[in-house]
C-alpha cells in the first residue's frame, strides 16, 4: 500500500527551527532521518545548515512558499512555531490542505492546542505546560524523574528506601505493600538493569517504579 | 535538625506564572503543598487568585520586594521566568543571596542554563529543549510515549508487537532477544498492570518496556 | 422543538464593533433585533452604548469572559473582528466549544477564511474582497449597481439602452436577444416598480435586469 | 470626442493591491481590462506582476511618482488604500490634479469618504460598511441574499416559502399579497431562469424576489 | 445683516495649541479677542488655561466633540494642527460642514496646503516655507528684515547706505535712482518717524524702504 | 582684510533640508548664492540634488563629517534642523567651534532659542512662533499683511477706508488723524507705487501703511 | 556678603536620581549636606523619599517647573541627568538663567561636555570616560588603585616590590632611584599610616607612592 | 611558568567600545598595550579600527563569534558592555568558560555587579556608582581632588590653607593637630614636588593630604 509505504518512510518537514523544533529535528537527523528543517530567519537556517539533511529559508504562512519546498510531498511534519500563534495556525491549515498525513504541532496553552485540533493537526505538543506539571513531581527531592504513561498510572525513579535495604524485592513484599512494581535497579557506578523478586537492593541503589500515580507517589513519600 | 525540617516542609515559592510556571503550581497544590505563586502582571495574578494558596504581584528583579514577600523564608523555590533572560537571572541571583536552598530555574537555551548554574541555581530545566527530544522519539509512530531515565537507559510505551501475541513473555524470549523488559501491560479497556514472565501479551495490549535505549529503540522499531 | 425555537428568536451576538460589525449591529437593531455588541475598547463600546440593545467591554479572546457574557445562551453570533487573524480565531474556536448554533465570520483572505471554517464557523464573509469584485463592474459607467447572486447568475442596475426605449419589451424581444430578463423599472422622479412585457422604456429610465452573467454584462456593454 | 473615446477606453489605473484592490483589479483583467497596478511594497507587486496588466512599484503620495508612472494618460483611476486615511487623500488630491476623469475611491469611514468627495473623487466605496448592513439582512437566515438597489428597494434570494409550493403565481397572487415580485427561480440542480405569471414553485427551489424593501422583509419573515 | 455681524464679532476658535497655534491665539487674546483654544492635549490645555479667554481638551477630529464645543457658533476658526496631516485634514472638513464662514489652515507642504484648499479651507499658512524665503534675504546682513508684500513688490529695513548720508532724499535722488522710496528713519536710540523728501539721513540711521523686491535687493545690495 | 572678503562672499552652508531649510537655500540659489546644502537623509538631499549648488549626506552631529564637508570654511551656516532639539545644539556648537562667523538657527521653542545663542549662535528664528503672530492680525480681515519691523512700529497691508476715498492724502489728513503714513498704493489691476501728499485714493485700492503698532491697527480697525 | 554666605552653605540640588546622581547625593547626605533630590521619575522620587534630606518629583527641562521647586534659591546644583543629552542641556540652560551659583553636570561625551560648558556649567563630570582611563591602569595587576591628581602627576597604591623589602626607605634611595616618594604605608592587617624616611618596608605591605606619572608608572612596573 | 608568562604579557581583549571601553582602550594603547577592540556596531568598530591594535565587528553574546576572534587566547579581558544587562552576563559568563584568566566587567548597578561575580568575573567596576562618591566631596569647593584609597583612608588635593602659610609643617605641627601628612606641594606656575617637614607652605600652593578619612575632611573644612 503506497499509503503506508508514505508513512512507513523516515523523511519528516520541521518548521519552526527555534529550541523545540530544533531540538527535535537534531534528535531525528541522529536516528537517521531525513529531516528538512525550514525557519523564516536566514540565520535560525544558516545554523543548522550543516547538522540536518536539508534546511530552507521559507515563510511558511505563505501558501506558495509551502508549495514550492515540497510540503506535499511529506506524510509527516512537525509545525514547532511557538510563539506566534497565528503563524502556527496559518501553517498548520495549510499543510491539512496539502493532504500532509501526521502532523505534530506545538501549542503554548489549552485554547491554541484546541484550534490546532479543529484545523487538523494529528498530535499536539505543550511542552511549557507539560514539563511544569513533570517537574513539580521533583521538587521535593523524593523522585529523581517522574513519567505519567496514562492518566493514573506513572513511572518514577528514586532512591532505594531505607526500609527495602538488604532484603529481596520478594522479601519486603514491595509489591503488597505499597502495590507497585521495582522495574529496574542501578548499583552505584553501574548502569541499570531490570529487577526481579529475587532482586536485593543495597544502600545508594537507584530504582525506577511502576504503578499507579497515587501509590508511586506514596512510595516515594514514604522513603 | 531544622536545616532537614525545613526542606521537607511542603512550603514552596514559584515566580512566573506563565504556562510552565502555572502548571507547575497548580500540580503542587493538586498534591497538597502550600504555593506562593508571584508574577509581576496584576492580570495574571488574578487569574491564580483562588487556585493558588497565596499569590502575589511583585516585581522580582527587584531586592526590596522579594524581601518584603518573605522569599528568604522559603526552603524552595522555582523561578519559572523564561522569556526575559535579565529578569530570570536577577532573580535567581538575589533568591541564592537570600540563602534559599532549592533553586529550580527554568532556561530557554544551554547558554542560559550555564549562567543559571554559575549563578547559584541548583536545578536548571529547558522544557522546550527536552520536550523537542521527547517527541523525536515518538513521530514515528512506533512509540506512544518515550523517556529517557539516565543516559543510555529508557521507557517506552508501544503496542504489543504481533510477533509477542499468544505466548507468555517466558515463551518469546522477549528479554534474550531484544534485551528488553516488559514492565507493564494495559488490556484493552482496562488499566495498566505489572507483567511477570507468564504475562501473555494480545492484540491491541499496550506495553512499557524497559532498557538501553538502543535496545528499547530497536524493540520498537520491529513491530 | 426548543432547538428552533432557538433559531427563530432574535437575539443575536455581535463581537466586534469596527465598520463591520457596528453596521451590522445597527442595521438589525433597526429591524428589531436584540443586539448584544461586545468590543474590548472601552471607547468604541462607548460610542454604541445607546444605540445597540446591550452592550459589554469584553475581550473574547477569553474563555472566561466569553462565558461570563452568556455566550453559550445565543444561538447567533457574528465575529466581526478583522484587523487580528489571531483574535478572529480564538473567538470563533470558542463559540464554536460553546456550542453557537449559527456562527457569522469575518475574514481578510482567503486562507483566513479557510481556517475560520476549518475551526467550526458556519459562514465566512469577505467584505474587502467581495467589494472589490463587485465595484470591479461598475467602473466603465455601463452599470449603476452589479450583484452575482448565484455563480453565473447575475442582477444589475443600469440605464435603459436607446435600441430599448419607445417600444415595449415583448416589441423589443429583449429577452430573445440579449437572454435577459427586464425585472424592474424606474421612471425619473419615481420609484422602482416591476416591469411586465408590456412596459415601454423611457429615455432616462434605470432599468434592474437579471440574466445569466454573461449575458447581463453583454447587455450592458451593448448600450 | 476625444473625451468621450478616453472614457470608453477600457484601460484604468488601480493604487492600492490589497484585498479589495486586488480583486478589483484581477476581476477587471478576467474581463478583458487593460490594468495598471501600483503598490508601495515591492512585495506585494512581485505577487500581482503575472496576473495583472502592468505593475509597478511607486508611492503614491509623492507628485513626481504619479507623474512618472503616467498617471495623467489614464481616465480612470481606482485609489484602493484603505488603511492610511492621509496616503488615500495625499493620492486622490494628486489624481483630481492631474486630470483623471474618473476617481473611484475606497474610504473607511463616512467622514473619509467626505473629505475624499471635497478633494475630488467623483465615487466613494465603503466595503466593511455596505457588507455589514447587507450580511444584517442574511443572520436570520431568511434571506439567502440581500442587495438595496435604490433607498427603498430591494432584491432578495429566499427560499420558495411553503404558501407558494404548488401553485402558480399568479394563483398564489403573490404579488398582490406582498407586493413583491418573484423575478427568478432556481430548481434543484438546475440554474436561475426566470419567472413568469405560469411558474410554479416546488419544494426547495430557491427564488429571486424584488420589490420595496419593507415588502421584501416582510415576505421573507412570512416563510 | 447677522450674518455680517457674525463675521464682525471678535471671536475665535483655535485648533492646536503647538507652537503656531498659540502664539497666534495669545496675540489675539491681547488684542482683545475671545478666544476658545483647543488641544488634545490635557498637559497643554491647562498651560494655557488662564492666559486664553476659554479651553477645552477635545479631540478634534471626532465630529461629535466638534459640534459639542460649540464649533458651528463660531464664524472665525484656525486649524492650526500642524504635525498630523490627517488630523488636520480631519478637522478642517468638518468645520466647513458645520459651516464655518471663515476657516485659516496651517500646512506643512504645498500638497498638504493644497487639498486643505480642496476640503474647503479659506486661507492657508505655511509658516516653515514663508520664514524660510523671508530669512533667505536676510543672511547677506544687509537687510535687517525683509516681507514681499505683493509678488514682486517688497519692504526692506536696512542701514542708512554711506552715500545718502549727510544729504536730503530730494537731493540724493534716491527714487530715481534705485525706483525705490524711504518710507521710515529711525535714528540712533530714538523710534521710527516717516520720511520725507527733506529728511537727512544720518550715519547708523535705520530706514525702511518700499519698492519693487529687484529695486530694494540692488538698493540694498548697493550699501 | 581677508576676514571681510569672506563675509561678503556668497557662499553659504544650509544644514537640514526641510521645509524652513530648503525654502531658504532654494531662494539663496534664485538670488545667486552659492549653496552647499546637507541633510542625513539620502532621499531629501536626492530630491535637492539639482537645484542647490551642491548637496551631500552627512550627519551634521559628527564632529569629523562637519570636518569633512569643510564646514570651516564657510563664513556664514544655517542650521535649520527643527525637530530634534539635541541634532540643533549638537550641529551649532560645532560650528562655533569650527570658527563659522555669523550663525543663523532655527529654534522651536523659546528655551531652545536661549541655548542655541548660549552655545554662540549669532541669530535666531522661531518660524511657527512669528508666523503665529503675524497671522494673528490677519483673521479679522481688517489687514491683508502685517509686519512688525520693530517692537511697536509695524507696517501693514490693507484695503483703503471709505473716509479716504476720492480726495488727496493731503485733504484727508490721514497721518495727522491717525499719526500714520500711507507708504503705498496699489490700483485695482495695476502694480504698487509710492504715494505722496497728493495721491488720491479709490475705491478698491489696496495701500500700504507705516506707523507705531498701535496706530496702525486702530487705523485697520476704522476702515 | 550674602553671596559668600551663600556659597558656604550645605545646601544643594541634585537633579536626576540615577547611579550617579544617587550615589552622590546620598554621599552628600552622609556628610551633613541638605540634598534636594528632583527626578522626572516617580518610582526613584519613592526609593529615595527617606534617605534624602527632600525629594520632589519633577520635570526639570520645564522651566515653570524648576521655578516652582526653589530652584533659584540654590546656590550650588547638579545636573545628574545622563541619558538625555536634551534633558541634560535643557536642565542646565536653565539653572544658569536662574542665576544658581555653582553648577556641576554629568556628560557622556566630549562634545556634551563642550555644550555644557558652552551653555553655562562650572565644572564637568565624564564618569565613563575618567573610570575608563583610571582602569587601564589596574588592568596589568602591578597597581591597585591609581590617581591623576595633576596632568603628568599622580599616586598610586600598589605591592611593596621584593627589593625594598627589608630595609628603611632611607637606606633604599627610593627617591633617588625612582623619582617617587612612599606616602604611605599599611601592614597586613593594619591600617594605612604615613611613611617617614626610617621606615622599612615588610613583606605584603600595600604601600602608596606620589610622583610624577612617568615615574610612579616606572617603579609599578619594576615590581 | 607558561601560565605567569601569560598574565605578563600585555594583551587584552577589549569587549563593547562605548565611553568606557573606548576611553580604556585607548589609554591603554598609549601605554604600549596590544589591545583586541571587539563591538557588534560596524560604525563603532570603524571609528577605532586606526587607533586600536586590531579591532573587529562581532556578537559578543554568540559563543561561535567568541571563539573565532580567539578570546580563548587571552589572559585578560575587559568587558565593558554596560547598557545591556543580558549581554554583558552572556560574554562575561563564555568568557569564564573560555579559561580567560583576569575578567574585568562594568556593572550599572550592585546587583550587576553581584551576578558578574557569581558568574565568575575577576573585578567589577561601577562607574557611575563611584564617579558619584567621588564628586560629592568636591562640590563644597574646598576639594580639588577626592580619592578613597581603603575604606577609612583618603587622599585630597586642596589649596593650602591660610593657618599654615609662612612656617614648615613642623612648626605648624599639621600632623599633630590634624592627623595627617602633607605628601606633596604645588608652588604657583610649578609642578607637584613632595613635601619634608621643613616645607614652608605659600598663599596659592595646591597641596596633596593622605590620612584618615575623617581627618582629612576635617583638615579641608578648616581652610
Amino acid at each position: 500500500m503506497p499509503q503506508d509505504n508514505k508513512l512507513s518512510d523516515k523523511r519528516i518537514l520541521v518548521i519552526g527551527l527555534g529550541r523545540f523544533g530544533s531540538s527535535l529535528a537534531l534528535e531525528l537527523v541522529n536516528h537517521g532521518w531525513e529531516v528538512l528543517g525550514v525557519d523564516s530567519s536566514p540565520r535560525v537556517v544558516q545554523i543548522f545548515g550543516e547538522s540536518l539533511t536539508h534546511t530552507v529559508i521559507a515563510d511558511s504562512t505563505d501558501d506558495e512558499a509551502l508549495r514550492q519546498i515540497g510540503a506535499a510531498q511529506f506524510s509527516r511534519a512537525v509545525v514547532a512555531i511557538g510563539t506566534h500563534l497565528e503563524e502556527s495556525i496559518l501553517t498548520t491549515s495549510q499543510l491539512v490542505d496539502l493532504g500532509v498525513k501526521d502532523i505534530w504541532a506545538k501549542a503554548t496553552s489549552r485554547r491554541h492546542g484546541r484550534i490546532l485540533e479543529q484545523v487538523g493537526a494529528h498530535h499536539v505538543v505543550l511542552p511549557e505546560h507539560d514539563m511544569g506539571e513533570r517537574v513539580a513531581h521533583l521538587v521535593s527531592g523524593r523522585m529523581l524523574d517522574y513519567v505519567e504513561l496514562e492518566e493514573g498510572f506513572s513511572l518514577i525513579k528514586t532512591k532505594a528506601p531505607q526500609t527495602l535495604i538488604g532484603r529481596s524485592l520478594r522479601e519486603t513484599k514491595v509489591r503488597q505493600r505499597f502495590g507497585i512494581t521495582v522495574v529496574s535497579v542501578k548499583r552505584v557506578g553501574a548502569s541499570f538493569t531490570y529487577a526481579t523478586e529475587e532482586t536485593v537492593l543495597h544502600k545508594g541503589d537507584v530504582i525506577v517504579v511502576a504503578g499507579r500515580t497515587k501509590d508511586v507517589e506514596r512510595f516515594a513519600e514514604s522513603s
